[in-house]
């Protein structure tokens, strides 16, 4: 590690550094980068170890090709780290203090040499075949193009989600260069899953010489680097394909998280690259070395994805013995959602993880739950994306009981390929499709019920409790052990006028009031009882007329699901209530609280039709790592901004 | 042919009439199948090749296997005619009166033996690795399970498509009986595309005993049966198969649109299956022999699809030449959107079809634009639902100008799978993504010209105009010939205040008026017209006190695409009217209108706080087969309907 000493990276600040280096030289930046992601990675966090895989190939790739002419998309991107410091950004490695001014994904507004804002899996192939499609178009018309190579970077865990095969499948028949370099680590976020793997570890065996080769079967050409951590193998594999003249695969073997358990100091390194013993970390918070916690993390308190994964979890456990359908399904993503390795070994059978591969996940739940059984489907707000048509044909279409978890839901200081603000526009537009929104933990455990029992229901979307709720139930000393938590708890399911119907589609009312009324939609329920509290004390601020606010006792709603309307309490409510106030922390535009506008707007009672909405919630737009209270303030989600938008609007 | 007159088809009740059959029967009943086929194509149409292609391959299923205990899931399933033959709706194609009986797709809610409603790509190999999940977890509970054999028929088209490779890979894994037939008959909608399909005829030459084998690189056993249109040696393949302990793809070689030629009187067996010359009826109406349009048919005028599609493509055809980045992508589906194979032939590189990969062919064009190409992808509103990541992570939220031709949307009496009433839900919540909703089709070729031209702009979509902008084009004689038309046409585009707006972002306002204003989004302005012609009639229905309605002057407005709002417009019409319209062939949850309702509610102009809108659209359900009269009705889209709502909300 005294390599790290000697400052190299200072130096490097573009790619024509790394071509001015001598090649004994290789090898020590190399060792100050790999030092780097440790240090960084501990006072950071951040995906280490595929970052620490790709160092070699990475100063290879950039000591080979003539980046930006030759254009690298490295797929998801989240192993750009390396790329990012040989291409001007090193400091944002090195520096804490700079450490928050580059994203952990590619992005073009960074630097010349990213050429695509990615984060989803699978799509580099793709990419690049767009990419050398309009160079050789360029070509073909003038001779010329500012594109040379284009070289997609992907690992093997995300040669398993669909878009990626197809890109493959393209690649061939396109012709033309184009370097598909496959970093082959062994590895998935979780394992590999899936019948190419034996194939892939047949070619590993046989230094890519066995007669059964999947890139083969696809048309491409293919070679085959061993020692994918030996930087001067890997340039001498890349230069031998530079200027390639057809589509080639490369399949480099590399050593996710390689140095990390070393300078972990227990040498330990588990099968999966993450340490296990000993006093390492980040325990219970890297899978299988994906993602690091910095060391300031250590002890923290579970997130409510993992609390309230965890929860669920344990609930369905419980059942698994007597009921052989019940199953778990997780496209790749189990130890962020809080289901733990522990828990993925006792559920045997009962547990699957499909790789990243969300669209089988789905439709593969929908068989299961065909056949009788009762698949539940977890992964990220933003992951359930890929898998809209499914949701729509094979799940809501065909009226199967299938249970999605979605985490990762809400508004959030994420970067803007991981956002949770689009989820309640996707899955509440899709008819038969019923969308719940607990306030609680327990609430949650009661719809898994439901929605995993032997009632008669099409597809049920649960959307995981988020922050805002943990923190109230933390405060209100609720939020103990979820796996206790889950124990002690037995579900209550609410009784329902016809088999079939949603036992939670009636809204509550929380408080009952006069004139007012605030709905907070499942994680805003909080941010509802604030406004309704702001608004019994008055104010000094006034209402429209400039005079002092006198107190009000709003009515406060919390409201538990998302795809139908309770009309009956939202009709009870235009007698007595002026003004309606939906919160969601999610995008407006194709959301829950314009479903309430349209409906006041649209009834055929004129006292339903006076009355005045306000809807509260996020613009649409991307927006990157801005931290949520600014969100929050951005899009007049506190409740101050609330009070005084309803202040303005009594009449 | 005289076989037909044997009526062996009416004694096929369900598949034990196909087992009762002796061995030597079953080539007649394969020749009648044939027949019935092709009799039924002639009169009502359908994806007549594809099932002429699997008469043998579902006879044999059916007498090999003991459906529905054991479970066959056709993938995308246009090709289970025959197997509806076989488990007792034969009537429904031999019998014209029933011809509407069935649904061109399976549906369980028609018979048992059809496990799912599909008509969509890929999935049936995931679906059926759910069914078999749960029957080995049936069967590791209990010992038994209700569900024998698992099978899924795919066709070599549908294996291009990204779920379908998921499904392969999963399959090994998972383990356990599971049968996955492949259906090849070379071809997919079009052509096939992709590096595989060499590996596939290297098997097919071969005898399936290349090396180079896909399938066994995915991990899973492999049998190959040459002669799949042989009846006896599909039984035998099977029975070979039958109950096997884990999971094999039978690669079958059929011929697609087998006896088709022959029927058509000519011989003329061209290399996509489809008749070349003479006087066949199906010249421009089949696709590869994927869809046949009756006899009936013959010489009918173009559909708003082909109609505007041939316009479209002629306008970018004449610049080709001059801009090599200028590309059209279909996946797969061509033929239906106007993109002929003279038009394919004259592009030659400017075309591309990627095969059924829908996820690719998003991707790929991100990758074009990218490279500073313009690139056209062009598709059906429900086969971009499989886009919906990439339309918002590849393209939206990388700002790349990418052009979305959206064909068949808006309501239509389409089965379920295939709907085109949920496009403006997906499209116009999506950040950053211009939408666009042409009135007629110079306006279409101008908004092409401006997406496809050199401005500065992000992704956008062309909602291409239905058959009511058609239907009144011709009635004013503007629809001659599309190419002519386009090649008359200069695209105009209007100015922008600032480089980066979009020219169509203004409603136009047809007609001033004043109290009610009726807004028309894309296909509806002619019933937007009807309205405003109606309420300037009066009527003697009465408003909501029951009096005769005295004649307004309603203000009429085309509005031209659905991503913003025209606010300056819409505040604008807050003074002096105090009903404001919307009207759009959509989905109304998380559609336009709510956005208009929306924005006067939630404004801080009083005045516009008073505007009372009413929307109308389509509700938020699966629709099947309903005729679009009676959609319209049912939705209150008529102007009848609309005028009275009208009548009865004003005060």
């Amino acid at each position: 590690m005294d390599k790290m000493t000697v400052g190299m990276l200072n130096s490097i600040h573009s790619p024509a550094d790394v071509h001015a280096l001598s090649s004994s030289q290789l090898a020590d930046l190399c060792a100050e980068i790999r030092g780097t992601l440790l240090e960084y990675g501990r006072r950071h966090g951040g995906h280490i170890g595929s970052n620490l895989g790709v160092v070699e190939l990475t100063v290879a790739l950039h000591r080979v090709f003539d980046s930006p002419r030759d254009r690298l998309v490295f797929d998801v991107s989240h192993q750009s780290y390396v790329h990012k410091m040989l291409t001007g950004r090193a400091t944002a490695y090195t520096d804490p203090k700079q450490f928050g001014s580059v994203t952990g994904f590619t992005n073009p507004l960074e630097s010349e040499h990213d050429s695509f804002v990615l984060g989803h899996t699978g799509t580099s192939i793709s990419l690049a075949c767009g990419l050398a499609k309009t160079r050789d178009m360029q070509v073909s018309a003038s001779g010329s193009s500012a594109i040379g190579n284009v070289i997609a970077v992907i690992g093997d865990g995300a040669l398993s989600s669909a878009i990626a095969f197809e890109g493959l499948n393209n690649a061939a028949e396109q012709g033309g260069n184009l370097i598909i370099i496959v970093n082959d680590n062994e590895m998935s976020i979780a394992e590999d899953f899936g019948g190419m793997y034996g194939s892939l570890a047949a070619l590993r065996k046989s230094d890519g010489t066995a007669a059964l080769n999947l890139f083969k079967a696809f048309g491409l050409d293919y070679r085959y680097v061993e020692r994918g951590n030996d930087v001067h193998a890997l340039v001498e594999a890349l230069r031998a394909v530079k200027d390639i003249d057809h589509p080639i695969v490369v399949h480099v073997h590399t050593t996710k998280g390689l140095g990390f358990d070393e300078a972990a100091g227990d040498g330990n390194n588990g099968s999966d690259g993450c340490n296990q013993t000993g006093t390492e970390p980040h325990a219970g918070q890297c899978e299988a070395n994906h993602w690091q916690n910095p060391d300031s993390a250590l002890n923290a308190a579970l997130d409510a994805r993992k609390y309230y994964g965890a929860m669920a979890m344990n609930s369905l456990e419980s059942r698994f013995a007597n009921e052989p359908g019940l199953v778990v399904i997780s496209p790749a993503t189990p130890g962020s959602n809080g289901i733990t390795r522990d828990f993925r070994e006792r559920a045997g059978a009962h547990y699957i993880d499909t790789g990243i591969t969300e669209e089988h996940a789905a439709a593969f739940a929908a068989g299961i739950a065909k056949a009788g059984g009762r698949p539940v489907l977890a992964t990220s707000a933003t992951f359930f994306q890929r898998t809209f048509d499914q949701l729509q044909q094979e799940l809501s279409l065909n009226h199967v009981p299938v249970t999605l978890l979605i985490f990762g839901a809400g508004l959030s200081g994420t970067d803007n390929t991981h956002s949770g603000a689009f989820d309640i526009t996707m899955f509440a537009n899709i008819p038969d499709l019923t969308c719940l929104a607990p306030t609680s933990g327990e609430q949650m455990l009661d719809m898994l019920a439901w929605a995993t029992g032997p009632s008669e229901h099409g597809v049920v979307a649960i959307r995981m409790p988020g922050e805002q709720i943990l923190e109230l139930e933390r405060a209100a000393d609720m939020a103990f052990d979820p796996i206790a938590r889950a124990a002690g708890h037995e579900p209550v399911i609410p009784a329902v006028d016809n088999a079939g119907d949603c036992p939670f589609n009636r809204y509550q009312i929380l408080q009952a009031g006069r004139d007012i009324a605030v709905l907070g939609l499942g994680n805003t329920v909080a941010l509802a009882s604030q406004v309704v509290d702001r608004l019994s004390e008055g104010g000094a601020d006034g209402d429209s007329n400039g005079l002092p606010a006198l107190p009000v006792t709003a009515t406060l709603i919390a409201v538990p699901q998302y795809s139908s309307l309770d009309e009956e309490l939202l009709s009870m409510l235009a007698d007595g209530h002026r003004i309606v106030v939906t919160l969601e922390d999610g995008q407006l535009e194709g959301g829950w609280g314009e479903k309430i506008t349209a409906f006041y707007a649209n009834s055929t009672d004129s006292r339903a039709n006076a009355v005045h909405v306000l809807n509260f919630g996020a613009v649409k737009e991307f927006t990157d790592r801005v931290p949520l209270a600014d969100l929050n303030r951005r899009y007049g989600l506190t409740s101050e901004c609330i009070v005084n938008r309803i202040r303005q609007a009594r009449p």
